[in-house]
């Protein structure tokens, strides 16, 4: 009935597994530690990163050529936000998530 | 780090799995084979299904408690999406997709 | 070419306004200020008030019959909001877009 | 208590204008209509700029600087949309709603 190949069924994975890593982090460890969790910058990279992990899935869904784009968008976000989480520390489970889903958008954007 | 129950994270494995499936199955396989599949009542059943279940993934992440009235709609246009896949037929993954999170949803929502 | 009613066109211009006032809100003023702005109860709210506003605008879009339990829900979020963010103070922008929503998604429940 | 500055928020209502009127004109007047209008490219066209410009919109909202390539990315699928959407004709709010939205991103990518 489907018929999406298992390299971007893959990356919807990827995709959906860091979008709610990034977004169920952020909503609880993030707000209830506070402190650097919650600096404006961190944060903002969070949300952004959640936001565009559900973004590229969906346009892979959408069955758009314009996937691509929006996979190569995550995966420099995701590039991004894997880097300030463990800059931050206390972080691992986004910044795992994040480093395979950008791995994963980065091939499919090629 | 996180913290979602594992009941939580169930219904949201299948919140996540049924958006997948009723977008990916309307974007495709609906309008490709066209008909009926494309009838509007049909159609925007499919979107609305996909929307809700992505929605109230989403406000389970939230950790907003929210949740539960969310849940609760998704659980009746699950099985409201359920019921029309059944009649227009050809659409197993659907409705089982359907039936799956409208039971995962509906334990959550009470 | 569209049809959408003067009315249903009305309050999906309300939960437009509503989910860019919390939402930018949250991610300027709140982040920026700090203390009791990212209490964790306060700003999932926040986000769980612009999410479902951006939700209940969608499903009117969709032409969904269903639009009016996610107005409903809208305007229940949206009082909640409301009153949370008057007893956080300075942020007349959010109240006042919030109860102007709430009343347009009740009358659009009904 | 906010601080958009009136080029981005000039932005983020085109985005969201164009938004309301591919979706909605895809899920009332295409659906309705059929034909070509159901085509699956041209469909699924609508479906993508309806959501790059949604998401474009959200990115600016976050605050995030990553708007920029969000915003040039909506440009392009819109300047895209209204081309295709001139092609099938009798769509005339979508062709300048697209191109208007084009416009504002593209001098926001910059």
């Amino acid at each position: 009935m489907k018929h999406i190949s298992k390299e971007m069924q893959a990356c919807i994975d990827e995709c959906l597994r860091c979008y709610q890593t990034c977004l169920g982090t952020a909503m609880k460890h993030c707000l209830e530690t506070g402190g650097e969790h919650v600096e404006p910058k961190h944060f903002r990279l969070m949300m952004a990163c959640s936001e565009i992990c559900r973004t590229a899935a969906h346009f892979m869904l959408l069955n758009s050529p314009h996937h691509k784009h929006l996979c190569r968008e995550c995966a420099e976000i995701c590039t991004e936000c894997a880097k300030d989480c463990e800059r931050i520390g206390d972080m691992d489970d986004c910044v795992q998530a994040c480093k395979s889903c950008a791995a994963s958008c980065r091939a499919m954007a090629s």
